[in-house]
């Protein structure tokens, strides 16, 4: 029985000092994350907490008024500190007890390490009465299981085992749980050329109108719009997203460059491999990145070639070989940016030169450019394009959203739309 | 007045489906216990929930209970799925008003930009009664302040606007309310070059036998030795830091590139800065990321003068113009690292020419070196050197261990040390 219409509901509840004081990044919940979505069910709640039996404890009773399940990490080891199997104890009521079964397996890890087990790792073998036991995997801890107002899953920090218990019982159980109670499927649609408000708007009045939810995460320049929906089946859910995806490509059109997940490098790819095309890349404020976006991607060798990090006047000239003229606007201008592009294309001999020249501060640099000007040159077998986009933010955004702007124009352009940014 | 003897205890409420979904990981958190152990408080609890007005008005009065201050992110953006604003009102009953002075700044960003404004950015413009504004720092979005049980701060999402707030709003707000009940003082002290076992074994009997704590963080290719210690002022925990390093110093020697926080390129750039002298890279496996990285650092204009990415093999011939003979062992090898290193020198006429060639995977690429395999090269005024290692990890890992490697060895090279990796 779910304790909401519509999908189970699985918080999670991370233990541990080190977590909280940003020593250690949790990796645990991102794996749980995705376990609960892939089955169809929504993460209710994540919390972080110290090794305090009654903060746990009273975290462990607050989740589970209102989730299905609570899924624990953290605190089941040997030592003093590690408190999750006495705080289970005090939010249920059920008292710690040994269990011999579990005693034996902890005092035969250390047997075949050769190793001495000491009276703390016999800690590990107490569960609260009635829990069911979870092996250790590869360690000494046990997890466990427990019913009460919600399913509660306690199970260890270490990712790997924690990983192997998840998958082994904690999945299996929650599908046999709550399957049948409903499912929820997503899609991100990813834009690149349209602020977050712009996107909305452009969608308007298809926000609220269908059973699908809408939501907007807006990274370092793309803008993503999240649909989400909910039904009796995880085939109906992804039907009711199809058909609203489609609603939304025909508002959107060509910002789109991505339903799938994949990365705007890895469509670039793609349009390179599938048009039999090879690039190279000339940068200067960008300083390597467009190069290094495109080699993220393995395979990459296949279409592209090569690129000029030109971070000095004389290398522009020089290395890349363009005319004193073309600079005679500035090192950021059109006029240079069309420069470079015919030149690195001519360079490297590839089918598309794809050119960033601009102004990243904090200061101008002696450009008469304002800060975050940025100007993009892209050359092909027809000739060469370019324009100038002024770009919001800091050194590191005005880089990333440049870098992914000239991937972007070549989409564009292999594409055949006809703005490129 | 702090709520428990000692220190300051904050809370951390970090709203957004996105990131409760997974599908978002979220750097804000790390940032803010970054921050607040700095200060020498304690992180009291971490939250994330999702964008549900009750949720996070419970999770805001919750944490006010027994924590000094909650910090929220999130939930600030001007689309109807952002309700902070709203949240924060229905947990403090202070009604939200319209601020002239908010929606003047918001008019004027879009004004700059030449972008269009709609009606739900104005939303930004909305604060709970009483609320202390924090200018939007970059973004549109105002973040605010508010003083009830605990102190409350509603931040952006956006991790740069964020983080901006952090450091102009809310740490010193923090230490001007709660300083002066005793602080823990942290040093993180930055080496490359060993692995996590053999930097813990340098160290061995240090750790334990000082009232210093110590942690090790292990990132992709540096290993991070963090020191931490308490004491009724900060001062007096920074001697005891100060001291412990200087031990810690002795062990490791020229393993350290940074005890100030300072990252590797920040440190290579001052040490080509104080030298006068120049650097030129050539790449190829890492794609453009040594370039990228040399050129975060405002003003490395200064004595970077460019690069070359040579992808394909014809490139290296040609643009970087290295003889035949040079690849005869393959193009990873010491013989090509060092070809590529001095062409490049050569090419940029720069002081320094670094070179870094490799299969980064998940093939080998027609290499007859196994995937992992690297080679670096250095060109200066006395010649040229070179070494090969072998990297563990997948692509992203080797790519990123090789670009600090470089310049590492860089670092290496002007300080004089032997060993250049």
């Amino acid at each position: 029985m779910l304790k909401e219409r519509g999908v189970a509901r699985i918080a999670v509840l991370t233990v541990g000092d080190e977590i909280l004081s940003g020593d250690i990044t949790d990796s645990n919940f991102p794996a749980i994350a995705s376990a609960v979505t892939s089955l169809g069910f929504v993460v209710s709640e994540h919390r972080t907490v110290g090794d305090d039996t009654e903060r746990i404890a009273g975290a462990i009773r607050d989740l589970s008024r209102y989730s299905d399940a609570v899924i624990i990490t953290g605190g089941l080891g040997p030592t003093s500190d590690d408190v999750t199997r006495q705080s289970v104890s005090l939010a249920t009521g059920r008292e710690l007890e040994l269990r011999e079964d579990l005693a034996d397996i902890i005092r035969n890890y250390f047997e075949a390490l050769n190793r001495k087990m000491t009276e703390d790792n016999l800690q590990q073998a107490y569960l609260p009465v009635g829990a069911r036991p979870i092996p250790p995997a590869g360690g000494t801890a046990p997890g466990f299981a427990v019913e009460e107002e919600a399913m509660i899953f306690a199970l260890p920090g270490v990712p790997r085992e924690m990983v192997a218990m998840l998958k082994s019982t904690v999945v299996p159980d929650l599908e046999r749980a709550f399957k049948g109670g409903g499912a929820s499927v997503t899609r991100n649609i990813m834009t690149f050329g349209a602020g977050e408000s712009e996107v909305a708007s452009l969608l308007g009045d298809l926000i609220g109108e269908s059973p699908v939810g809408y939501a907007f995460l807006a990274l370092a320049g793309p803008i993503t719009v999240k649909l989400t929906a909910s039904a009796l089946t995880a085939e109906e859910a992804a039907r009711l997203i199809d058909e609203e995806q489609e609603k939304v490509k025909k508002r959107l059109g060509s910002l789109i460059y991505s339903t799938d997940g994949r990365t705007m490098e890895e469509v670039v790819g793609e349009l390179l491999r599938e048009s039999s095309m090879t690039i190279s890349i000339a940068e200067s404020c960008t300083g390597g990145l467009v190069c290094s976006h495109i080699t993220n991607v393995p395979g990459s060798s296949d279409y592209f070639l090569g690129g000029v990090v030109s971070y000095s006047m004389g290398s522009k000239i020089n290395i890349l070989g363009i005319p004193d003229e073309a600079l005679s606007e500035g090192a950021v201008s059109k006029l240079a940016a069309e420069a470079m592009a015919k030149a690195v294309r001519l360079l490297f001999r590839s089918d598309l030169g794809v050119a960033v020249t601009g102004v990243a501060g904090p200061g101008t640099g002696g450009e008469s450019k304002p800060v975050g000007t940025v100007c993009l040159g892209l050359a092909h077998n027809d000739g060469v394009e370019s324009f100038e986009v002024k770009l919001p933010g800091d050194r590191k955004l005005i880089r990333s959203i440049a870098s992914l702007g000239a991937l972007n124009a070549v989409r564009m352009h292999i594409q055949g739309h006809n703005r490129l940014v």
